[in-house]
Formats: C-alpha cells, sequence, structure tokens
C-alpha cells in the first residue's frame, strides 16, 4: 500500500504513542508485553493499567530503546512488562462476558492514549482457545484485506500466532526501515488489543553488510520483545509459551540448529518437559518442512533432519509455517527412516507425526503503489494503480498455481494459491478444528477445514480426514459425540 | 595430561608472554596475526619484527583484552596484525635456503620472547606447499604424540590446517577456562612458528546457561583472532585465506548456515570467485559430511543438504573434517539427485565430488591424570596412572574399531580408529599427494595415502586409486610423468 495510505496514519497529538502491540510477557499468560513507539521524544516508558472491574490504576515501567540502520534512527521504541494479572477461571467463552478485561494507557506526560486486552484462561487440558495464524503478512492490499478478514471472523481478545515474515521492509531500498513504522502502525489496530506470538523468519535478518548492516535481526530484536527466558530460553528467537491448552513452539529456522547449538540444546531440553497432561501443543516454524511449492522447495529439508524425529517421537500435533506464499496442507507423514545407506528416503504416512500447515499468505506481494504516493497523484490515480496491480495479482496467482511439484505428491493433502488466514480452534482436549479462510470468499467461508485429533490424547484415531469444501461446519453436538467415541 | 605436566610449563620471568601462536593476517600470506597472553600485568601489546635479511627492527601496537568465564579471569590476550611483508618469490622448498624469514619479539617491556616464522610464497597455480591436517587435538599424551609426529614429519615453517576441536576445556568441570591456557601453551612450540588455520567446533560453542553462559564461542573468540574481513566475511567463523597454491575456505557447522543466513550468504558469494587459474583449493568443515563410524552418524546431513550439491558445482577438491575421532578418507561421490519425491538418496560416484577426509583423530580422549597431578603424586604414580589409561586408551580403541557403520558403505575408501596427522602436500597444478600417519607408527610411515588430481586442471582424469599401505611412497619422477600424461 502507498506510503501514505490511510491504515499507516500517524495518531494526532504531540509524540502520541504509535505502533502499539502486546505479546504474551510471561510464561502461561498472567504477563503481557506491551510495546509502542513515541516520534518525537523519548517521553515515558511508565504505563497504566487496571482491570475492567476496578478503578484502580497500577503503573508498570518499561524499558526505553532506539537503534540505527543505515540513514534511518527509529522513534523511542517502548517495551513494558506487566506481570501476575488475573487469569479467567471461568471457561474461555463460555459465557459471553469476559471478567478479565483490562485496560491500559500508554504515553504517560503527553498525548495519551487506551488500549485493552483480555488475560486467557488458566492453562488446562479442557480449555477451548482460539488462535488466529497469520504469515508473510507484509503491507500490501491484500495484507489489508487479510487483517481485514481476520478481525471480522474472531471476536477481538483472542491470540495471533504470526509465522512471519512481518513487514518486508528489507524488499525496500536500503532495508528502507520506515516501513517497519508503517507496517506497525497498520497492525495496531488489532495487534494492541490481541497478543501476537512472534516468530522471526529470513526477512527479519535484515542481514546487509553492504550496507554495513551485519548484525542478524537488529530491527526485529529492537521492536518486539518476548519472554523468552521464562521458557528458559537464551535467545528470543526460539521459545515457548502455554495458553489455555496449547504449548506452543517458536523456533527459527535463521538461526543454528544443529546438534551442539543453542536452539538445538533448548529444544531437546523444551520437548520431554512438556506436560501433555496439561496442554495440548503445536509447533510453529518458519521455513516449512514439507510443502510442494517450487518457490523454496527442499528449503525445509535441512531442518527436516535435525528435528522431524523429535515432533514424531513427541507426537506434535500441528507445524504451522509461513514462507511459502500459498497454502497447504499435509497429511500426517514422516521422511524419518533414511540412514545414507537404506535408500528408504519417502515420506510415508504416520499417525505420530505433525499436520504441517503452511499459510504464508497473508497478503505480501513485494510493495504496489509507492510511486503514486510518493508523487502526491490523487485518488483516482492510486485506484487505477490498484486496478493495474489487481492484474498484476492475479498474474502472481496464476504463476503461483503453475508453480507447484507435479503431481501433487501424495503427502500434500491441500494447496492453493489464494490469500488468506487460518483459525485454529481448540475445542477440547482431544479435538482442534482448523480452517483456512481465502480472502476472495466472505470472511466465514471455509476454503479448507480438518478436524484435528490430539496425537496425545487421542492418538489411536484412525486419523482426520477433511472436507470437502462448503462441509467444513460442523455442529457442537457432533464435537461432543466424536469426542465421546474417543474416550469410549 | 596432568595439569603440572611439563608441556603446559609457564615460561620464566615476571609477565613472560606466554601461549603464543600466529595465524595467517590477510588474505594472501603477506600478513600474519600474533596473539599471546600476559599473566601477571596487560604490559605492551606492542612487538618488534624484522627479516632475516635486515637489522632493522620494524613495531608493531596489537589490541588487549581479557574476558571472564564463570569463575575465570582470563589474563591479558594480546593480537597483533603485521601486514605488508615479503613474500617468497623463488618456488617454496625449491631451496633449502628460505629467503623470507622474519623474527619477532613480545613481551616488550617486561621479560620477552623471541619466535620467527616464514612467509609463503606469492600465490600462483604451480607454487608447492604443504599443509599438516590436524583435528581435535585435545591435551592428552596422545595429543603430545601426535603434535610431537607431526614436528618431525615436516619442516617447521609451513602450516597447519585444523579442523578443531581444539582444547576440549569445555570437558573440565565449569569448563575449566584454565585448561585453554595450558593447551595453548602445549601448542606453543609449533603455533608460535608456523601458522595454524583455525576452525571452531561443538567444543569452542562452550555454551552454558547454567553457569550462566549464553554466549557462543566467548572463550574462542577471546583467543583466537582471524581476519575475517579480509574476505568479505561478517564473522571468525567463516572465512577463506588464499595460501601458496590454495584457496582455503573455513565453515562454521554450528552457525547458522541455512538458506539466507550470513554464512550462506557468504559462500554463495565466495565459491563462484575463486580464481581457479591461480589456486587449487579444499573446504574445511567440521562435522563430516560423510562418515560410517557411529559416533556422530549422520550429524552432517544438514549441511550437506544445504551445501554439497554447490562443493560439486565448483569442483571443491578435497573437504577435512574432524569431529569424529577416528580416520575416514571418502571415495569421490555425491548424493544430490535427492528431491523428496523421487526416492534418489544413495552416494554416488561422482568425479566432480571432493573427497571427504574425517581426522579427528588427533588425540583428545577426555582428560586423563588430573588427580595424579592435583593430588601431587611423584613420577611413578603418575607413570602407572598412564599405563592406566594405556588400557583404558585401547579398550576405546577397540570399541572404536568395533563402532562402525557394518558392512563398510562404498562410499567409503579407507577408515581406521587411529591416533595421528596428515600431511597435504600440493606438488603442482595438477597433482596433490594426502597421507595419513598414525601415531603407533614411524612418524614418515603412511597408513593411508592418495594421489589426488586437482578437480578444474585435471577434472577428466579417471579417478584416483589410493595405494596399499607401504606403497605410498611415489618418486618425484612419477609425479612429473603423471603431470605430463595428464597435460597431454
Amino acid at each position: 500500500m502507498p506510503i501514505c495510505s490511510d491504515v499507516f496514519r500517524v495518531p494526532p497529538g504531540y509524540n502520541a504513542p504509535q505502533q502499539v502491540h502486546i505479546t504474551q510477557g510471561d510464561h502461561v499468560g498472567k504477563g503481557v508485553i506491551v510495546s509502542w513507539v513515541t516520534p518525537d521524544e523519548p517521553g515515558s516508558s511508565r504505563m497504566l493499567y487496571w482491570s475492567k472491574n476496578s478503578q484502580l490504576k497500577n503503573t508498570a515501567e518499561g524499558i526505553v530503546l532506539t537503534y540505527k540502520y543505515v540513514n534511518y534512527t527509529s522513534g523511542d521504541i517502548h517495551h513494558c512488562t506487566i506481570d501476575n494479572l488475573e487469569l479467567n477461571t471461568e471457561l474461555w467463552f463460555s459465557t459471553p462476558l469476559f471478567d478479565t478485561k483490562y485496560f491500559y494507557e500508554v504515553g504517560i506526560g503527553n498525548t495519551t492514549r487506551k488500549f485493552w486486552f483480555r488475560t486467557p484462561p488458566n492453562v488446562g487440558p479442557d480449555v477451548p482457545s482460539t488462535f488466529g495464524v497469520i504469515g508473510d503478512l507484509g503491507q500490501t492490499q491484500d495484507s489489508n484485506r487479510t487483517l481485514a478478514h481476520y478481525e471480522l471472523n474472531t471476536l477481538k481478545g483472542q491470540t495471533v500466532l504470526f509465522v512471519v515474515d512481518l513487514s518486508y521492509a528489507n524488499d525496500y531500498s536500503f532495508h528502507d526501515n520506515t516501513r517497519w513504522d508503517t507496517w506497525e502502525r497498520f497492525l495496531e489496530r488489532n495487534a494492541a488489543y490481541q497478543p501476537w506470538i512472534w516468530t522471526a523468519g529470513n526477512h527479519e535478518l535484515d542481514f546487509a553488510p553492504e550496507l554495513g548492516e551485519s548484525e542478524p535481526f537488529k530491527p526485529y530484536r529492537s521492536r518486539f520483545h518476548v519472554r523468552y527466558k521464562a521458557s528458559i530460553s537464551s535467545s528470543p528467537l526460539w521459545y515457548s509459551i502455554k495458553r489455555a491448552s496449547a504449548h506452543i513452539i517458536v523456533l527459527s529456522s535463521y538461526s543454528a540448529f544443529g546438534k551442539s547449538t543453542p536452539q538445538y540444546k533448548w529444544l531437546r531440553k523444551e520437548l520431554p518437559k512438556v506436560n501433555r497432561e496439561e496442554t495440548l501443543w503445536l509447533v510453529l516454524v518458519h521455513c516449512p518442512l514439507y510443502s510442494s511449492y517450487v518457490d523454496h522447495y527442499t528449503e525445509g529439508e535441512s531442518m527436516r533432519v535435525v528435528y522431524e524425529s523429535w515432533f514424531v517421537e513427541y507426537k506434535v500435533d500441528v507445524v504451522f509455517s509461513g514462507h511459502v506464499h500459498a497454502y497447504e496442507r499435509s497429511e500426517r507423514i514422516s521422511n524419518i527412516a533414511y540412514n545414507i545407506v537404506n535408500g528408504i528416503c519417502t515420506p510415508k504416512s504416520d499417525q505420530s507425526a505433525p499436520v504441517y500447515v503452511t499459510i504464508g499468505d497473508g497478503g505480501n506481494l513485494k510493495r504496489t503503489g509507492d510511486r503514486a504516493c510518493l508523487l502526491n497523484i490523487d485518488y483516482w490515480s492510486v485506484l487505477l494503480a490498484d486496478v493495474f496491480f489487481f492484474f498484476i495479482f492475479y498474474f502472481f496467482l496464476f504463476w503461483w498455481s503453475c508453480s507447484m511439484i507435479e503431481p501433487q505428491p501424495s503427502y500434500s493433502a491441500y494447496r492453493e494459491a489464494s490469500f488468506g488466514h487460518g483459525i485454529f480452534d481448540i475445542k477440547k482436549r482431544s479435538h482442534a478444528f482448523f480452517s483456512w479462510h481465502r480472502n476472495q470468499d466472505g470472511y466465514d467461508v471455509e476454503a479448507d477445514c480438518i478436524w484435528l485429533h490430539n496425537r496425545y490424547w487421542n492418538s489411536s484415531s484412525p486419523g482426520e480426514a477433511s472436507r470437502s469444501r462448503n462441509k467444513c461446519s460442523i455442529s457442537e453436538e457432533e464435537v461432543s459425540q466424536s469426542q465421546i467415541s474417543s474416550y469410549s
């Protein structure tokens, strides 16, 4: 979208906080990290927060930092962690009244802005929870459509699993970091109200020694703080959180992950200590381990040969990935028998293996419309540019559609090159429902879906069958019925 | 070896420089980095150096640093780079007189110590040069035997390609960093006189968050400086140098190496710009891409699937690796046809592929004898301990011998679990001779050897045949003859 687009607007007022976003601030959901940027002067890193049920305002003190990148200097970036929040002891969404709504106010001392969020319920195996799944969002018209669809598709106050890439600022000249600012302003309308769980990818590396920038992940690490130490991680690039009935593991495809490396050692300890009596869980990883698109094909092999056997051993339920700008869902398969000399290297059906979902179709198609904006061309020209880029978009779609490995490999259950988002809806300990929503459909139309049977609680199930389009919807009665039968 | 062993002795004199070692200090061999430690006070980072043919003493100013690791504080570590040295314009070793011998003196202001080195010849395709190849040295009695054999086997003033691991300090309690000091004192007798080309491995990670140490490679990066920026690298963990007729590439198995990472981007640019009209070349990498020992089996797969096709495309001649504490030499093979769905995943003969040499048999067998030393037990007790550990050693050898993948895979040409070192002797543009020398033999006995036909200059050769033991020696006449036939 052009840089003067309305979705990138700066909030009014001197030094008004902008780019407000939140993420989980501890291991179980009692904490929140609130981040914002003050553009004119540092201002205060203090914030106020209070429960909906209380007028007693609490104060929290954050930190402030800036960074430079080529000839760009960031605004003052504030990160403030609030802890020991009250969790919802009722089953989440079992009632339309959410008791644990918190309000917060940032920008103390100058223009202030007020937002709110809700805490999740206590961690437990039968706590329903719903996650949005978005990847490779960028800042195009399609990014905007994806976010709008997601907003319509879910009640505010839940959580987004974001499987990178974020702003695509590195695709602009000199990795134009003002595009990090526009992206975070674009996101604020959602990310200020519900936690986004961050994963870093290749577009976050911002490694450009030719520009004098050799510190990987510099803008990302400055802008997105996560509470990685709560999961005994040594890096914000890999960590875990528990949220309701999910144990979420974030990995970094662009850090070292081989044997003996910090990430490997962390994951080796993390997986056995996941309490499957308490949490159904999933793994996020950027680069897909399984994909059948030509673009980025086989790039995940390097990580697959190291971690896949663990994913099977510990019965990971689902792996969400971005990176490939399209949608794909795999069968439950593994490829872990290969030992160099035995020639066994074909993925085969494996009911202990995860379902791999590639959902890097948030909307990024490189930048469009900037010139129209910079030249101060009027609305109609921008519209014309949009129409033009609409055709370009379909050309890309066509190209993508053609750029699949043919014939469709047997490990690939469903694939389609359309923009969209996912909803991962954990119903109970035994079942979760994942649906994929294309931008060209109504927001609530499921273009693909699958009932996931939890691998730990329900591993003897005969496997999940996806439903044909328009048949995804399922009644709550059917959920209860399927659960009962799985226990019997 | 016990910490009080004579090979670890501290040089006499107040603040006498110790742990002196050199490495190449630029891209072509005109520079040298001299490193040393002053134990009592910082002293001076200045050094003097002068040519054998001149009494004019030059001064160079270095840097000094210290580091802390758990409860250890290092001495003052000095690194001083000297540049623009005169190269030997004669063919190296074509005459017993080396014209470009340089002397250097460190420890200015207190006790001084004097050493020397020789510069290599100008870079060129027909410049003979000889490299020692040592890996996983450690600081055991066998480490000492390996180094002694190497010293007997080569004239001082050449170069060591060191394919990690170095000190094994991390195997001691709290990663006892005094074991870095002992190791560097042990090494000084050789590494002060000829450059050692460093590669970092898993034992250099020293990643121990449980001890509050979460910065990977901290001791290694403090102690071993390399001129990585001369090869446009952004990290000392991967870089290249040219030396005589060799282009040497050092990679890091324990840093990120997947697509889009800094190491990947560097290697993608580095390989095409190697001037094969000028340099025959090789790649060093720690974790072997091919090995048939049970220990560490398949650990190299993650890097292999990323880089092997490049090694074949750019006709890398030989890859030296450590990590596995044994010796192995591969056939020229590749395994790059696999695309997930075709099932083609067996290594096959490929004359464009490198020979993979695993030579992590420098001597490390964990620490032995420390208790005898710490308890101040006399010489005979130490000897008794040595005899005891001698049997332990053979037990380990037996265990190793049994711990091979059976039957021997077809990609493995020769393997044996003995300690030793290698000599990589580049004769002319077309031929190099690699030999492996076991510690239990006379130093000049070749337990395995191979004539390597350069892949660029001699790629149409029908492949190299290794010779049976005791038949490795070849006359210079035979070299000339084989070269003539390869040109005709």
